[in-house]
């Protein structure tokens, strides 16, 4: 009753436009009752969104699972739980964001749905970074981070139509995040080791003062 | 009148709540028609955030602006723009950032907000950008990351009721973003990156020495 329903709300959406197609008129086309639609979504716009609710739990799940993971490259496996739900019905998410690109009504709530992902990865941050100074700060960009590289390349492959390999581009999008922050791990502010990445034109001072931040000799 | 409506507004929010207070309320509060209320905002939703579409016009201006700074240095002085507009009236700022918690419909409004400015200062970026490959994965990166420093700071001093140095905190926040993608400027691409690993305990002049050696700065 569910897919009959986001079925029959998709193609009122293509044929008549969001803004003119009403809850009745989706409940009549799928043969159902007006109640049996709000069981399922609290407003016309949710229709539009039918698998966020699902993955968001899925990924508070896999964020809460037990991990050996480092906190960057486990967030940017989470992303790719929402990309997974993008791709595994191609058609659906190119539709969806071509309708979702011209109706403000939606793009305002698509902006809400990804707020709770970021939401989501943030706070798994935070916790892992709860033995640093700055965790709530680091936690808040890695996460803002890793949403606006994953929706880079997800929205270059729903441009494109749905064609390429939207899991390379996602995975490499991801991968300049988890580069910049992923190499230090959680609590390793006491480990031994040091990466310095420069330019090879960075005058030596400026990497000198790096070095010794990063180091503690600083003090 | 603008004003006038705007005080009005935020009186019957604070005493009967967002939700319960009707556009006829506020406009009898006010002493104006109704039409006048339509006349500055499109929406209740609108009134709460007065301030934003001048200071989007106001950032949008300053990123076009001539300027030689470095490009994610410019867009961390956007974003101050936003922190002044909640400095120069902390009482409302505060009033309003309690009423937008409570309230859904007002934090997916200001969401839609957020989102125009980090549009804003991502465009920019792209511009700064469009001679690398990754220009516009870098561009979204960075202004999502831009905009989550500077809400982390911004929230704790809402939260904190308004106490405290905002300017420190929100700069402190910028720098870890301009400190980690910053130094780059454009079009480096065509650099040579230098990745030096050592110990936390290696002794200074070592550690440079060993710099100098890899970036070609020992002749």
């Amino acid at each position: 009753m569910r897919e009959a329903l986001v079925a029959a709300a998709f193609d009122l959406f293509l044929s008549s436009g969001f803004e003119a197609t009403t809850i009745d008129d989706i409940v009549t086309r799928a043969g159902v009752g007006r109640r049996s639609f709000f069981r399922y979504f609290p407003s016309k716009e949710d229709v539009v969104f039918p698998d966020h609710d699902r993955c968001l739990a899925e990924m508070i799940a896999f964020l809460d699972a037990e991990s050996d993971d480092e906190p960057v490259a486990r967030v940017c496996g989470a992303a790719r739980l929402v990309l997974r739900m993008y791709t595994d019905n191609p058609t659906f998410s190119v539709q969806r964001y071509r309708l979702t690109k011209s109706v403000p009504g939606l793009r305002n709530h698509e902006l809400s749905v990804v707020w709770r992902y970021e939401r989501a990865m943030a706070n798994y941050l935070r916790g892992r970074f709860a033995n640093r100074g700055d965790g709530s700060l680091r936690a808040d960009v890695i996460a803002a981070a890793v949403v606006a590289a994953h929706n880079n390349a997800l929205r270059s492959w729903l441009r494109s139509g749905g064609e390429g390999d939207a899991s390379a581009d996602v995975n490499h999008a991801l991968e300049f995040v988890r580069g910049t922050w992923g190499a230090e791990g959680e609590g390793s502010e006491d480990e031994d080791t040091v990466v310095v990445i420069t330019k090879r034109s960075t005058p030596l001072w400026r990497v000198v003062r790096e070095i010794q931040t990063a180091t503690g000799q600083d003090h």
